[in-house]
């Protein structure tokens, strides 16, 4: 039977005409139709496999059964909203709660990140009483109106800056303004915070929040001292996607909590279920406030049916073991291959969230962009294989698979990126020649 | 097989515990625990059945089977972000655009009717190049940090009101500043916007949008010629609701034309799914910024899968005709119950979608909020029929039940709600006698 019900052609004539063209399209020359998925693979019309390198939000796997049975139970019994009692947001809190420091014991649960990060900025506006925002360069945060007022990464293109938002500068030891060379670069980022808050309360002002790096602890004392509080947005990196933890601020050791967590991508592995996580005084004062929150959909039976069964998939098959193991293999091919390949500035990330950063001049780390599209576009189109591009410059090739990405997943496509880079170079060098 | 995996004073306690406080229940004093229901009809722990007149949102009735096996079907093929070709999107983009005027042909995906609201804002200022916003007083359009700036019903509670936001009267005949006895209260509302929109720009301001309701079609002449566009928030009245028209905006007549029109609740019967509809000429300037707007969840071909399901339900089924039919009898029998119970101050609303207003004295319309809330209760407790309250003062009673509410169903909801009046009226007359 086929899986499709309009031809491609027919599809995407569709698509432009009934679709906001701001809603961009994988592949925009030639898009693909993918009509089924399982695991780590996804199939076209013709039935086509290609392995996916993207879709970290099918965390366990495209269409894991447990998950879908999960859901489709659910879905037949009840799904209403949460002013009526019911076991499942409970259930799930408590299982959340297991993973996270004591702490952080109230959930609030949404629809999406976005939401997630809206509500966050409201539960930190209502505790601390002060508006300011400090937040990395280059961070996105959502689509919403509040959440590009704090994402760099699109408010320069867009409205600007405001004035309660305060940037500070992205921990990166590759083109940071600290680099590996740095004796201390943890504590030279943080400082960097430090000096912005100060300069934030000259001008009157107060900060709330910021964002986690690998200078999180110092960073942490900062904010709270200065009145602020700190927001972990998780919603990329939770749920064991960096393998050694279940969350990333986890990085940091056991002493370190964050005042708020953000979680949501990965949380329902394709359904739209996103949490926020927080302690009892800041939840407590935003009861204070009188004002209900309510979140239609959030927190129903189904979605928290879906997102205990993401759990329980990520625990009996050990995906977090599995990021760790592949994600390190992933790491140290990708390594071996920067020796043979001067294309390749950078190999960095941590578990199945791996970034392979391409430059046309080592020194210089003059940003390879061109070349990284080319290299997706022969990946999808001579391996099948799925891979996107990220960073300011959108020179990062991006790993973050579904978790079940398996060792041999690993090694197809660092070998078929070593032979189109062998490949690529090989021309560069052939234009150079022809040049001379 | 019990449904239930928790006593009942255990997920209680686990709900207090767990999940934010500003996350309020039903029947606060003694919450109810659902554990499945179909149609109309909810089921507690002891399976005891509860007419449900609350659920809008469960459009079609609770756990719909066409609806369900659709959802299942499709999780088990496909759940990816819209970044792919798929036919569902496109599928259901179409099937809705059959149901708008031409114009409005464009949609964007989202997750909840916040999302969509808060695009919609995007849409209109990206468009208009304003940043004002009119609204009607009381007005929600949902729990996003920029929908609470525009919702008086919230930000009166909380922030307060922002600048570029202007709250026009509630076109209200029964307690407005027009009433019944006004030769043209329509004229007169919309008036009352002209004269706002001079107002705004006599401070050098410009409006953006504003909202819908009987008097939409002067008001839209108005907004436009001020340079705005107008919003309709369906995210309530959508989807055949009000039973003579699939969009409350319809009520105005063929003619009438929103420039943007957001969508939510039913949309998804339960599933995280909504929308935004606009014109050409408004994606076209929100294209033209060159910032991609994506959306993880937005779209997805198992939300899309819902959403087509539920558009056959309500044509197999003729809902909007049975809203129709089923709400011209509630009303009517609220009507009739109002000769006999000088509580009642007025009935109101169409289709599925009607309030009964409690008062304590006709002639001043004083609130009867006390007597609401123990309507509510009783009503709950004695006859098994969940209605909530609404208005500023919670003294209306409001009925939105699935579209699947039956002649029988609004017989019985009147017969108990007669029977309750009738008992606080003697109790209130006879306190009366005693004082005497």
């Amino acid at each position: 039977m086929a899986l499709d019900k309009l031809k491609k052609e027919e599809t995407l004539a569709m698509r432009k005409r009934l679709i906001g063209q701001s809603c961009r399209l994988f592949y925009s020359d030639d898009p693909v139709k993918i009509v089924r998925a399982r695991g780590q693979y996804l199939f076209d019309e013709n039935d086509q496999r290609y392995l996916d390198c993207i879709s970290n939000v099918h965390h366990v796997g495209h269409c894991h059964p447990s998950v879908t049975k999960a859901a489709a139970a659910q879905m037949d019994l009840l799904n209403t909203n949460a002013r009526f009692l019911h076991d499942n947001i409970v259930l799930y809190a408590d299982r959340l709660s297991a993973t996270l420091p004591e702490k952080l014991c109230v959930f609030y649960f949404v629809n999406s990140g976005s939401e997630a990060n809206d509500l966050a900025l409201r539960l930190a506006q209502q505790y601390t009483q002060h508006e300011d925002v400090i937040v990395l360069d280059h961070a996105y945060h959502g689509h919403l109106k509040s959440l590009i007022d704090i994402s760099p990464y699109k408010f320069r293109k867009l409205a600007g800056q405001k004035e309660w938002v305060h940037v500070a500068p992205l921990p990166d030891t590759y083109r940071g303004i600290y680099r590996e060379n740095h004796p201390n670069p943890g504590q030279a980022y943080a400082d960097t915070v430090k000096d912005l808050i100060e300069e934030v309360h000259r001008k009157g002002r107060k900060p709330r929040d910021s964002d986690k790096v690998n200078f999180l602890h110092i960073l942490h004392r900062y904010v709270r001292t200065a009145g602020g509080v700190f927001v972990a947005d998780e919603v990329q990196t939770g749920f064991g996607r960096l393998g050694s933890h279940f969350w990333g601020f986890q990085q940091q050791g056991e002493s370190f909590c964050p005042d708020i967590v953000t979680m949501g991508k990965p949380m329902g592995n394709g359904h739209p279920l996103a949490c926020v996580a927080t302690t009892v005084e800041i939840a407590g004062a935003f009861t204070a406030n009188g004002v209900e929150y309510f979140n239609t959909f959030g927190g129903n039976p189904v979605s928290c049916a879906v997102g205990l069964a993401v759990l329980d998939v990520i625990e009996k098959e050990d995906l977090t073991g599995n990021a760790t193991r592949v994600g390190a293999h992933l790491k140290d091919l990708l390594t071996k291959l920067q020796t043979r390949h001067p294309l390749i500035g950078d190999v960095r990330g941590v578990g199945l969230f791996v970034g392979l950063e391409l430059v046309t001049d080592r020194e210089k780390k003059t940003p390879a962009t061109e070349t990284a599209a080319l290299v997706v576009k022969r990946l999808k189109e001579e391996d099948k294989i799925c891979v996107s591009t990220d960073g300011p410059w959108e020179n990062v090739l991006k790993f973050k698979p579904p978790m079940c990405f398996s060792m041999e997943d690993a090694e197809l496509a660092v070998q078929c990126i070593d032979r189109i880079l062998t490949d690529i170079e090989a021309s560069d060098l052939k234009l150079e020649k022809d040049d001379i």
